[in-house]
């Protein structure tokens, strides 16, 4: 290969005054795919998703029932105004800008509490790739207190600072007494089916059955979900981190950073689960006074309490601090969307995953459906989002593809999903889930959140192959209770004319060959 | 479900309170499978390859053949230090501590030119890795010229800030006179196998023909990959976006940015392929004059602006800007790592995706090992940086197993790859490769990248058919003459018996019979 064109030679100079920073924003906006918007059908669903999960983790924190109101408007080719209004407590005015028109700004990222969001990317990663692609600003109106006016506000985000621009800002009379209402244009194309906007509202109702959601889709139809219990969930408890899973480099900047003077009190304050006698068996094991400044701990003296941590036996995370869905809801969620002849759910006890607590729940609906040759459908929440792409990357298809159906009766081939009418529904819920990119799609393979998943799969696979083998029983009994209701009768008329029986020798002879087969085994 | 516990109810004002920002460094962090270190064997991996991808880049850009070093040691249970030094240009002092020191900050994420890196992540998160598992600042070395004094830094990242803080910097006497070495100290898991530090190397000495690699193990072994070829690759060119990749959101943007006064020059001047005839017809199709001022166009305008472009046949982005590796090159490098019995290869013409221009390039080596139901191995490659994990995530593998490989006589299981001795090689070259995670281990499913994949791989698998029908030609007519050598003679002996014919009869009837059976198909 010759040196066709002249090479222009860079040196460290010229290649240093290339250098620049990239705001967090132009990255997102060159890498949305990432985000999930990387097609226009997949863009709908995620701008609508990340305005409905806000809209519930508000009301939530606020311990108000959900209400939300989502209307999709067609506004010319291939493009779709998203409306989303909740009941939520609103959003003090100040914070309005940051919160939707900055990546990487948001409540949640910094505590270890169960919720939707977690990233402080959603939202605003919403309006900017509405403002990408349409120009059109981002709406928001919301309104904090019956006592006091709505604020209006229209935001881009400036990508090359990660920054809000505030194109309008302005009081306004609203019908509501409280709550936020979104909007964005977008570029976008709306097709129905599971992975669409229609199939996440839908899968929402079954996860979240405190909520009433009311969509209008663009075809002007209206779909309503009335919520099916009128109790909140309990309100997921904020958890400080677990010493087991705090890696050597961390634990050194948190006893730099300390507000705890000593190492006992740091060790106490800092951690969930550590009360003065674990700190007390810590300190003895990596040798070092309980009373040392924390501030002043040295490098080595800060590997021997890393590995003095990590031999000390600590008891597990709190388990309140992940709220399942509970088994009754589960299955009650399920058959409000499908008409099955058998529902079975299981809620596993909390387990832990790099220091962080999860909690995995199942639920299965079998039958009522004819298919032939039809996989099972599985349905993956996580903290009760719906999780609609990326199917296959996920822990949950994994642990489902390698749980044995078989042996609860089920056809299912190598390394796939059991063959059958069969919905199987698992939740993650955690303090922190760990997915495999921004755009929410789908759970990293941890190996405790595998074990767990599998367990609770197992759980309800047995009950289902109990149901099985007892549908299956009752199937050839009855087949055999046919069979001689059918057939007696000719072969004792059979006997009776070759022994020359009478009548009432006939029927005794009937009976008694009735008895003697439906004895032969017990049903 | 009862409200067993106190349920702290949050307002607008106490939400207000808990907003904050996220810096990037603290989102990467506690997202680092995003980046590719998920787990201790993948983290060394990723440490290694975004320093040698760095070094390549480096030496390339500055017009020099690069050599690099990468020496692994192990330093304790579950650690390592990795060192990479490379003969670039070298870092200007100024630029050292925000280069590995803050994520996003780099040279290429805002210019459009085929490169390994293009994120201004990768280094400074291998060091931010390094940093929380074993509390050890990253070390970097780097000499601009024998002239000047070597510059020695050790950097952490502040991650609260996404700031780099200088831990040392001192003047250093070394024994080379121009490059960079990078140490970082990390908690790993060292393994060979084809997704390995080993695997990687071996792999980018295929892609890279004009590098030479000199590699010290953990186990101390040294492994060095002579360069294959002295001439260095054509140095990709920097283009403009071309108009039809981009968005109306982005427009607006461009036009209120630009500093070219007139419509038509801000075409001709921002964009790749408009010529002011094509300006011209650009504006007469949108109705705007040619002189109207860019920085004055009203969104209605811009809505026509951007449908007028999308309307006008604008010539393809130039090809010079992605440079593939060579039809050649490409068969020595397989030819070099693979002992086969026969290897081909295609170069496609440059192609585009989003305004993107790419390349494709496919490699295969086929024969030469023995193996019975072994399914072929796929070498993936973006931009000459070997691809080790989420194979099955990629549009190259979806690309190999949606090609009809039975058509080239082997055999393929729906779904799958074909079986057989088979090495398959494809590298997508493009300004922009878009990955599916910040990991960057596997390439979008964008429809033009796969049809391209898939013509590359259809040629290569041609050519490979007709190898095949040939070598099962030859390997039939070979079991005829054997069979004719081995049989005739007994036949015409046996012929001569019956018959009663002399020697000279038997022998002109063998040669009789074997001309007949040797004509009877041509060989």
């Amino acid at each position: 290969m010759a040196q066709k064109t002249a090479q222009v030679r860079e040196t460290a100079e010229t290649l240093a005054k290339k250098q620049r920073e990239i705001s967090v924003s132009e990255f997102f906006a060159k890498n949305r795919h990432l985000l999930g918007f990387d097609n226009p059908k997949k863009a709908l669903l995620t701008a609508v998703k990340e305005a409905v999960d806000n809209s519930l983790d508000a009301c939530e924190e606020a311990g108000i029932l959900p209400e939300v109101e989502i209307i999709i408007g067609n506004t010319g080719v291939d493009r779709f105004l998203v409306s989303v209004k909740d009941n939520g407590p609103g959003i003090v005015k100040a914070q309005i800008p940051n919160i939707f028109g900055k990546l990487l700004y948001g409540s949640k990222f910094h505590s270890l509490r169960m919720a939707r969001g977690q990233q402080g990317i959603g939202i605003s990663a919403a309006g900017m790739y509405g403002l990408l692609t349409t120009g059109k600003s981002m709406k928001i109106i919301s309104r904090t207190s019956p006592r006091r006016p709505a604020h209006y506000y229209e935001v881009q985000i400036d990508t090359r600072k990660n920054r809000p621009e505030i194109i309008k800002d302005a009081e306004m009379e609203v019908d509501f007494a409280q709550g936020t209402l979104v909007e964005i244009e977008l570029e976008a194309r709306y097709q129905r089916g599971r992975q669409s906007v229609d199939g996440y509202l839908a899968q929402t109702a079954i996860a979240n059955p405190h909520v009433t959601i009311r969509y209008i889709n663009p075809d002007g139809e209206v779909i309503e979900y009335e919520r099916a219990a009128d109790v909140m969930p309990d309100r997921p408890k904020l958890i400080k981190p677990h010493p087991y899973g705090v890696e050597l480099g961390v634990l050194i900047k948190m006893l730099k950073e300390s507000k705890n003077r000593t190492l006992s009190a740091f060790l106490t304050g800092e951690f969930s689960r550590v009360t003065p006698r674990v700190a007390a068996e810590i300190c003895e094991r990596a040798e070092l006074s309980e009373k040392s400044n924390s501030t002043r701990i040295a490098r080595e003296e800060a590997d021997k309490l890393y590995a003095a941590i990590n031999a000390t036996k600590i008891m597990s995370p709190p388990s309140d601090c992940v709220i399942p869905i509970g088994e009754e809801l589960v299955k009650k969620g399920l058959a409000q969307v499908f008409e099955a002849e058998f529902y079975e759910a299981c809620t596993r006890p909390p387990a832990v995953y790099r220091g962080n607590p999860f909690r995995i729940e199942c639920g299965i609906a079998y039958g009522g459906r004819v298919d032939g040759e039809e996989l099972a459908t599985v349905l993956r929440f996580a903290n009760r989002v719906p999780l609609l792409y990326q199917q296959s990357a996920c822990a949950i298809h994994k642990a489902a593809v390698t749980t044995n159906w078989r042996s609860y009766g089920l056809q299912q081939s190598k390394g796939a999903l059991p063959h059958g009418p069969l919905t199987i529904m698992v939740h993650v819920a955690s303090v922190w889930v760990p997915f495999t990119s921004e755009s929410k799609e789908a759970i990293a393979h941890y190996p405790e959140i595998l074990k767990e998943i599998r367990l609770a799969l197992q759980e309800c696979g047995r009950k289902l192959g109990r149901h099985l083998r007892r549908q299956r029983r009752d199937a050839e009994a009855n087949t055999k209770r046919i069979y001689i209701e059918r057939y007696i009768p000719h072969i004792s008329e059979s006997l009776a004319e070759i022994l020359a029986l009478k009548q009432k020798e006939t029927d005794a002879l009937t009976d008694l060959l009735k008895d003697i087969l439906r004895n032969s085994r017990k049903f």
